[in-house]
C-alpha cells in the first residue's frame, strides 16, 4: 500500500497538487487496505506531497479501518456531524494554501464537488481518474495470485452448476446450488450469479427466473467469485438435450471468437484489435447484429475496471493487465451462447486464468 | 409511472427548467419501471416539460427496456458509441434552446456533468434531488404493499436463521442456509446478509466469517428481501447459550430503545426527535458511547433511501413514509446488539412491517 501512496505523491509533486481525495471505495481498498462500503456515508483518503495520508470514514468504522492495517491516521465522523467541515479541517492543519485538487471525477458526485468546492472556492480541480487507471491496470504478482484463486473458484462455482441441471430445474434452484457451494467454502460472489436458459439465455443482461429448464435448450452460466478483495468473472453456455444445427453453429462459432481472440493477446496489441478479431469472427458467419457489446472489461478489485475491451479504445496491452475476453451470440428465438474468460497479458503472450472446459457440453 | 413523469413535467414547468436528465438506476426504475444495473455504462430517463420523455441505454438492454412496459422512445447506444452524443442528439431534437437542467446532482459524477456542460456550455444546472427524494419519501398504496410481502419475507429469513443456529456451524453457513431458503422462494437478498456471532457483533459493519458460534455468544442477524423492486431490512439479535447479566442488560435497553422510539412515531414528529427518544433510553442505562450510529433510514426501491433518521434532521413525518427503527449498542468484549423494524407512518401513527418476535431468545 506503501508503495502505492508514494506513486501518488510523486504525481502531486510532478503536477504540483496540493492533495488527492480518493472516495470510490475500491480505490480506497487499493490504497489503504481498508474494505468498506460506506453507503452514502463519507469515505475517502486524503494524499498529500509530503504530510502523511489520512482516512476519513463513519466513526462507527474506525476501529475497522485501523484493523485493516493502515498505519496512519483514521478520522471518524458522526451521522450528526458534517463530515465536510471535518475533512476540510484535517487538510487545512496539513496543507496551507490550496491551489490544485485531484478528485475522481467519475466518482465523486456533483454534490461532493460542489461541497468540496465551498471549502476551496480557489481551488482548481483536476481528475485523477486516469493516473490511478493506470496503476491498478498493472496487477503485481501478490495480485495476480489472488486472481488466479478467484478464477478457479469460479471454475468450481461452474462445475457445481453444470452438475446441478436436471429437467425441470429453475434458473433460480441452480443460482441457489451454485452460491451455496461457494459460501461453504467461505467466500463470496462478485456479482449476483446468473443462469439463463432457452429464450432468455438471449438476453444478454437478463435475471434468472422461475422459468424450469427443458430440453433443448442452452443454459448460460455467468458468475465471478471474490478472493481476499479480488473478483473473477467467467460465462459458459451448455446444451441441455439435443440441439438444433444452427445452435450448435453458433456456440462454435463463439467458440471460435473467444479462442482467436486470447491467441491474439500479447504485449503491443490493441485492445480495438481483440475485439475486431473477436468480432470479424462472427460477422463471417452472419451473426455480426447479434453480437451486441464490447469483447471485454478490465477486472480486479473491481469487476469492471479500466480497460474497456471495445472495438475504438486503442490502449496497447502490457504485461500484468487483466480482462476478459466474452463474445456472445444472442440471436432470438434460436440461441443466446456467450463464452468468457479472464486473461492475463504476459511478457510474450497470454495466462488464461479461467479453466473450465470450451467443447460444447450436451447433457442428457 | 405517468403520474410521476407528470409531476416532473409540473415542476419544470413551474422551474423554467428545460429537461431533467435522470441516471440513479434506483430513480430510472422509479420513473420508468426499468430495472437495470448499467454498470458503468450510460443509462438515463429525460423527461421535457411538453415533450414525450425518452429512455436512452446500452443497445443491447433496449428490448428489456421496452419490454418492462415502458411506453415511449428508447434509444440505445453501442459500446462504440458515445452515448453523451446521441443522448445531445436526442434533446436537441425536443427542445430549441436549452438554459436550465435539473440533475441528480447527489448521483451524476462530475465526469458526467462535464459531458453533459459540454454540449450545452451556457446551460445552469439545478439539483433535482430533493425533489425526488419528496416524490419517493411517500409511499403510495401499491408501493406499500409491496414493502409489507418484502417485510414478511425478511421476518421469515430471521425465523430460518435462529433455527439454523447450532454449536460449531460458522457465521457463512447459516447465511447460506437464509439465502439459500430466500432464492428457493424466487427472490434475492437487499444487500449481503451479516451474521455476526461473539465478539464481532460489537462491530456494527463487520462481515460475517469462518467464526464457529460459541455457548455465551450473541449473534446477531441484519438482512433484507427485495420483493418486485422494493427491499426490507431487518435486525434481530439472539443469545445461544447463557448470556451474562450486562449481556441482559444490554439487549434489554436496546429493545426499549427500538420499541419506545417505534411507538413515537406518527405525523408532525420529527426524525431527530425520534433518534433523541433512541438516544436517551441507550444514554440512560450508560451506554450512550456505545450507539455510534443514526436511528434509522428511508427504505423503499432503494435500501438507504430518504430521508436519514439522525439527531440533526428536522423533517416532520407525514403519512406514507418508510424507514429503519435501529438502536444498536456495541461494547467491545461484552455484547453487541441492534434490533431493527421496517416502519410506516399512518394517518394517526404507525405500522411496523417486520414482525419477527424482539423478545430476548436464548437459545439452549
Amino acid at each position: 500500500m506503501k508503495n502505492r501512496i508514494e506513486k501518488i505523491q510523486t504525481y502531486l509533486k510532478e503536477q504540483q497538487i496540493d492533495f488527492a481525495f480518493i472516495t470510490n471505495p475500491d480505490n480506497v481498498f487499493y490504497f489503504s487496505g481498508f474494505h468498506s462500503d460506506p453507503h452514502e456515508r463519507l469515505l475517502g483518503v486524503a494524499i498529500f506531497q509530503n504530510r502523511e495520508p489520512f482516512i476519513i470514514c463513519p466513526k462507527m468504522e474506525v476501529p475497522d479501518a485501523k484493523a485493516s492495517g493502515w498505519p496512519y491516521d483514521a478520522i471518524g465522523h458522526a451521522d450528526t456531524d458534517n463530515p465536510w467541515t471535518i475533512l476540510a479541517k484535517e487538510i487545512q492543519s496539513r496543507t496551507s494554501e490550496v491551489a490544485t485538487i485531484a478528485i475522481e471525477k467519475g466518482h465523486l458526485t456533483v454534490e461532493r464537488y460542489e461541497a468540496l468546492l465551498s471549502f476551496f472556492p480557489k481551488a482548481r480541480f483536476v481528475s485523477l481518474d486516469q493516473t490511478i487507471n493506470e496503476l491498478r491496470v498493472i496487477k503485481d504478482n501478490v495480485e495476480l495470485e489472488k486472481l488466479r484463486k478467484a478464477a478457479e473458484l469460479a471454475d468450481y462455482a461452474i462445475e457445481v452448476g453444470v452438475k446441478a441441471i436436471k429437467e425441470g430445474m429453475t434458473e433460480l434452484e441452480i443460482v441457489q446450488i451454485i452460491e451455496s457451494a461457494i459460501k461453504e467454502k467461505g467466500y463470496s460472489m462478485s456479482f449476483e450469479t446468473t443462469v439463463l436458459s432457452g429464450p432468455k439465455a438471449a438476453s444478454p443482461h437478463g435475471t434468472p427466473g422461475n422459468r424450469k429448464i427443458q430440453k433443448g435448450d442452452f443454459v448460460l452460466f455467468d458468475l465471478g467469485v471474490i478472493y481476499e478483495g479480488y473478483c473473477s468473472d467467467i460465462t459458459r453456455t451448455v446444451a441441455f438435450g439435443e440441439i438444433s444445427d444452427e445452435q450448435r453453429k453458433i456456440y462454435e462459432t463463439v467458440k471460435k471468437s473467444n479462442e482467436q481472440s486470447i491467441q491474439a493477446v500479447k504485449p503491443g496489441v490493441r485492445c480495438m484489435e481483440l475485439d475486431k478479431i473477436s468480432r470479424d469472427i462472427i460477422a463471417q458467419e452472419g451473426y455480426g447484429e447479434f453480437y451486441t457489446h464490447r469483447l471485454g472489461h478490465g477486472l480486479g478489485i473491481s469487476i469492471h475496471e479500466f480497460p474497456s475491451v471495445t472495438g475504438t479504445n486503442e490502449l496497447e496491452l502490457k504485461p500484468g493487465m487483466v480482462f476478459t475476453i466474452e463474445p456472445g451470440i444472442y440471436k432470438p428465438d434460436v440461441a443466446g451462447v456467450r463464452i468468457e474468460d479472464d486473461v492475463v497479458v504476459t511478457e510474450d503472450g497470454v495466462e488464461v486464468l479461467t479453466k473450465y472446459p470450451k467443447e460444447l457440453i450436451i447433457l442428457h
